[in-house]
């Protein structure tokens, strides 16, 4: 029983023509990948994702949002400790101690939608970039939790990584980083 | 302290110009929507996601389909367990005991995107939909998890429900239901 | 091995001059009572709790609960999911599906005192009371946790039973319901 | 998106006129406080707490403790399980490795109470004073519990640190309050 | 996408020649069984394990158990709230509200062995066979964790279904296998 | 209130005549034993188990394990899952954040029999023995599960230690016992 030091096959998945999924084992078993051997340090991460709903819904959580931000406060304590959740609900996450947590929200009014970002930090041998994402997750089925009764069509959307720094692959953003929200919004259903 | 009836609530929800949110009370506090009076009835709920990666990631995973699965195997299980853990995750969802749950994938080789469907059954007071899109949540972020290594620029889109039936408002389906996957390619990052 | 059944217990627990612990067997040993035959009631339940704190710091959780009220509500959800995790953390408590759970507060500016009342509501074969005090117990950590940097001090008091209703017991309420603030110190060891 | 150092925060919140609550951003929001550049040091915390019973009920506990000790060995194990949980529980809380965790009690016969000591401790970035508040909380409802069938007036009180040390603030003592201290300050460690 | 019935796949597993695993569709693929259409009746099954360790250790835990009995006593809660959790462990278990959980031990002087019983209640649309295991398994882990420090080479064995009844598939009950049965039925239920 | 450390503990447990058991102190009460003094070291630990089924339950799992081993798959996630929760399982575990965990199937034709092992490590204070036995007793409870429909005869054995490494006690590995080691040998690793 031989266990894949995930440098080596990240440096694969890095460096090689003949990447592969460092989960999945020479016999196409999944497994944890072991990190005993990685470095402690600093690790970042940045998630984004989107939900898209009807005008009605959304004049509801604005004005909740000015009112009493009920709504959204849920979402953002459910999006903290889900990304605490993630290696409970991820089968090879390893366990992460989390330093800090942030979960924040950003209303588009012109496409009546809400954009969600999570970031998360560590100090370990692995990044946080699943944590980031479950953060970003679990925000929004709360969102659509809250809103349901209102509005059952709601769309989660470009659910996705935005950045992550730290370890051996070091730093990394999304290409369209930049990209403005009105760029953005061309992902999103006509 | 007055609870409001679900009834009541999605009464207003369904029906009334005043439309609310049932899990924000008159003072836009957050509570758990009572629904101690409701009937036993069967309950389905259908939803729907999609995630999009490289073409060289999906030819990993897919030629990993063909042989053991094991990327979409854990993702499977993933989905299942996530979904029996929906109570934990959104905060006021209750705690259902799902009769059963089964997750689906299908494979888009033009788009270079895999769709999941989470199918929940319960019988019970409440519906089922938060439990199936959790699922498809879940089997999404463990794709990613899984891949990662190859493609760090997935993006998880569509996530939806799709249909609901049982409880006092019936059945529900989402209208553009019979979206073929190339119109549904539209809603894709060009 | 033979189970006590609630009803015989309680029973005595209720009628008899020798009462006894109903989690205990005749060994001595811990059991979870066997509810199996009892019948599906509706069932509800009111704790309450209170937490003192310095002027200082009462007034910058009170300003916040003006402002965006956040503590209150992130203590109001932690206290509806922590109802939700109480078989998880009472050992012998049965695994119950909440109907409802509804949060309060109640700000008492002359005591610099903030108190907590749960209500849990159940269709089932056995009582929410311990539902009602978790929530109370988990929403009043909450608050201490996001205010100790400011007031290590403060004191959790007076968690209590209020009243319960439903189940073959039938319904019971504590006396000195109206019991005001200065009349609680009472409560206090001398 | 910018997170607050708990040093700085924790540095207004005790060295400063404008105390803030660490946990709530400046715009109002909840967030898990950054501790990713606070050192690891070893901490502890001691947290008490205390039930009032009848005295009939106290007698079936005491008796039991004399013979088996049931109820408290049950709230020991509850006790101590429940720290362990306490990230899960509060929801700023960062996850904690704990290394340590001790819980003990205190039978009080003149006041027919029990007293509940949660001692934790930990080697890191954070404190472990929610830890034991927890433990303590936990493991005084699960007394609650095994007795309610008897008495279901019991009241759970002054649940409270009683001491912490390690970290940047370094250590902290509760000073005896008039209030019943005599009496009580036979329960503090010497 | 189409669910198999419990009843027609454990039909087939029962009355036909070509068996099938239930939990596997006939993809292959993984998915928890839809139980929506079975009754609720009463259910109720009973497991048992053993363990076996050194003369020493075993004098510890029994002199232990004469004195406080305390690794029994937690193991045995470790039991009780095992079961709670089968659904959150086994993936393709149903989230069942069990009614009653018994755990008890019996002392093997001769063999050094301890053999635990788990007797698991419920009203349902499903067995507990699977919470009767796992309650075993949990039990057994907790009095390793307790005595390894004294003895690692502790084995666990026999670790089986005694007996289930209710539902479609009525009542069974283990006949002794030959195998050892002259030593082991000594720790069967006469 | 006086913490042993394991150290201490363990050390009269390896080398005094006066053995303990390192969980129970003096008073014979439960604890989680103290380790915050013990260094950061690489452990690892190996467990095993079997379970034995009919011939035609076997048959039905190898040929699954041959087209998509979905029996395997499920029980593989399972016990890398279970393994992460150990600590909430085992009353007393510490809190370990593993850096790697393998399962691995054995198909014993002849004995109709799979073996289980786990593989676990981390980096920290303490063993990781109970989350590799855990993992492996999760496993087999999912295969139980799965096949639960065609064979509930199957019977789990020899779930055992086979070696560990790292910390102050150094490395250990199970002698081959006797008994019954004949047939029970080829199941070790040569």
């Amino acid at each position: 029983m031989k266990l894949i030091r995930e440098e080596d096959a990240v440096g694969e998945g890095i460096c090689n023509d003949m990447k592969q999924l460092t989960h999945i084992d020479e016999n196409g078993a999944a497994r944890m990948v072991d990190v005993s051997e990685k470095d402690d340090t600093a690790r970042e991460a940045v998630a984004t994702g989107y939900i898209r709903m009807s005008a009605e819904c959304f004049a509801l959580v604005k004005n909740g949002a000015v009112k009493k931000g009920d709504v959204l406060s849920v979402a953002r304590v459910a999006g903290i400790m889900g990304a605490k959740k993630t290696s409970e609900l991820i089968p090879l996450c390893h366990v992460i101690g989390l330093t800090g947590v942030d979960v924040e929200f950003v209303m588009h009014d012109d496409a009546c939608g809400i954009e969600v970002h999570c970031r998360t930090r560590t100090v370990g041998k692995t990044g946080v970039e699943m944590e980031a994402l479950t953060g970003v997750q679990i925000a929004l089925l709360t969102i659509y939790d809250m809103c349901k009764a209102v509005d059952r069509d709601m769309v989660m959307s470009e659910i996705r990584l935005l950045k992550k720094s730290g370890g051996k692959s070091g730093s990394w953003e999304v290409e369209c980083r930049e990209t403005s929200m009105d760029e953005r919004s061309i992902f999103l259903p006509q």
